[in-house]
């Protein structure tokens, strides 16, 4: 997606040859507009697969999420990492390990929200290591409805998360792939 | 807001008198769909403001805020609660008392992304004691930019935050103000 890839380029910042900063655009400040091309691109490539609700983790896969759904027209739900007390007791729970973190945190999403009659699609900014989609997925599956696909901004082609989730079978849909990436430059696949 | 208001009372539910649930469609699932009746309403009422950037604090506000921002067509910053080591050193604070968790946290904006010339709208799900909403207005105040006026989906009218907010001359609008809720009935304002 050449949009993206031209935000990424101009607006984005590679910091210590390992941190891709794209707060100007995708998660800081939010560029709505091209969010809005990213949910057309997404409805381009998932739209043939019936889904009934969109699945994300939050914070700044909130802001993707609810403008991808308006081309889907399903609703959307997200993942609870922090405990509330306005999150229902009946939960499907997930560990999830961050690198950036160095730890483990629980994704949270409530029994009502979704079924055995969902067909899911997930959608985040960034794909790495994949800890957050897997545990998208594991929360899909202890429901017992459909994991119809995964929708990323920004795959990072050169951490695993991309590999393992399409060796699970898992369509995995990528709008910029980076292959590699320092101060100087950034390549797309 | 009709719509709002129906959703409030067939969806939403009151859990010991004080909390109001509305998890089924604003801050857990989210329905686009009334989001996108949410944002048309707030163009008719803050659309003559010239409102340059739409200000919200994670993680339930960016729903509201991303899907609003297109009827104005600006883009969205929102505040972030949690350390990130994505997040610029230079950034605009302020500490908000949680009454909820019983404790203060911080929310942080990069100087980056609001500057003097600035007419911002600040968007929100909930407005109660407005402890957040005051913490946006500090920082929208640091940066030299002006507070065009305040979004809320929800207002809890017999708590403190409209009343003081107004009072300090800020345009609030509310969608809903609910007057008295209880387990067995919600009056609106």
């Amino acid at each position: 997606m050449d949009l993206l890839k031209d935000a990424i380029i101009n607006r984005g910042q590679v910091i210590d040859n390992e941190i891709l900063k794209v707060d100007s655009f995708l998660n800081h400040q939010i560029d709505v507009n091209l969010l809005n091309e990213i949910g057309k691109e997404l409805k381009k490539r998932f739209g043939n697969k019936n889904i009934t609700k969109i699945l994300t983790v939050e914070a700044s896969g909130i802001a993707i999420a609810c403008i991808v759904a308006q081309y889907f027209n399903v609703p959307v739900v997200f993942a609870k990492k922090t405990e509330s007390k306005n999150l229902d007791k009946e939960t499907y729970e997930s560990d999830v390990y961050s690198f950036t973190k160095g730890k483990t945190y629980k994704i949270k999403v409530s029994k009502k929200y979704i079924d055995v009659s969902d067909r899911i699609l997930v959608v985040d900014d960034f794909l790495a290591n994949g800890r957050a989609a897997i545990g998208l997925k594991e929360i899909i599956e202890s429901a017992g409805a459909e994991l119809a696909g995964i929708g990323i901004v920004i795959e990072k082609g050169f951490q695993e998360g991309g590999q393992i989730l399409r060796g699970m079978g898992v369509h995995v849909e990528s709008l910029a792939i980076i292959d590699l990436m320092s101060e100087k430059e950034i390549k797309f696949k």
